[in-house]
């Protein structure tokens, strides 16, 4: 028989077999979509991780619902961060598809300096997808401006919808599925959990 | 025909409909499972909400893997903040059964004096599913103390395969799907992004 031991060194074994097998260091690209919640928090964790590691980190909010969120007062207070706010809103609340895109390009053209600054670690691209989606930014010209960054600095892109080009530029894709939401439930959207 | 301006009035008044009609105020429980990156990332970006709303915030850890992770740096110097790590590290790593059950259970002792404290706002159970995984903890009788923690608190709880009577007591489970991930291409574990 097999005892818990010998079963656990194993799986030891066969996790350290892949631990060794990953040696490449280097900027990592990744994508956090799907209609489940936690895709731009997940990428506000990383970035109290990154500065947790001494990082300089930017983060750039293509849509911008409201401006008394928790993670932006929070975040806005640390020293190493760069917070930016480019969307005018979301779209079904402005009505106006050109100034949308205005300020999507606004957001693009900030997050263009820190895309070519290696001193910054960390960059985040919040709700950039929706850009994609309206047609306010080009999915391919992104990429390139992507794929020439300075070779150590990690890149999220959260929100909705990832186009394909995107998913597969990037390293890491995660797909948030939600299962349910209190939202459903008739629960309000509560601060210091939902903004 | 419908102009882009007609079109986005009329999703606003669905979204609107939806927001007037979730009025409840209250605590929400909220699951990050299933085997993508950023269940306990979208868990920490949600403590850096909490944080800028003034709330206090308890994050117990009940697997650890490492002790030099970017997020407990980073929150540890942050007001507000308590962070415990319960875990004596994953399970394939210390291969004894009796000291990862006597490990977890201390966590939740820890974890139980948040759950009656109404000062706190948030608290996080981080890799707790994998305590009923191993059979650490009892979910049963984890359900019960979460059903009594104080009306206004939150609760996430973060891990893979989160049991289902823990999916049916939540308000919100969002199911992370890893659809690649650059550890499969080779790609070290990296600072700042990974831990």
């Amino acid at each position: 028989m097999i005892t818990h031991a010998e079963r656990m060194q194993k799986k030891k074994e066969v996790v350290d077999r892949k631990i060794a097998a990953a040696q490449v260091e280097r900027g990592v690209l990744v994508v956090n979509t799907g209609n489940g919640k936690g895709k731009s928090t997940a990428a506000f964790g990383v970035v109290a991780r990154a500065l947790g590691h001494g990082m300089r980190v930017a983060v750039v909010q293509f849509v911008k619902g409201r401006s008394d969120g928790g993670e932006e007062a929070f975040f806005r207070t640390q020293p190493g961060v760069a917070w930016h706010v480019g969307g005018a809103g979301f779209t079904w609340e402005t009505q106006d598809k050109e100034r949308d895109a205005a300020a999507a390009w606004l957001a693009w053209k900030v997050a263009c300096e820190h895309l070519r600054d290696p001193g910054v670690g960390l960059v985040v691209l919040d709700e950039m997808t929706y850009a994609f989606k309206y047609g306010w930014l080009d999915v391919a010209a992104v990429l390139a401006v992507l794929r020439c960054r300075p070779a150590e600095q990690h890149v999220i892109v959260t929100g909705r919808a990832a186009p394909q080009a995107l998913r597969d530029a990037a390293d890491t894709v995660s797909d948030i599925a939600m299962e349910k939401h209190a939202f459903q439930a008739g629960v309000k959207a509560m601060p210091g959990l939902e903004w």
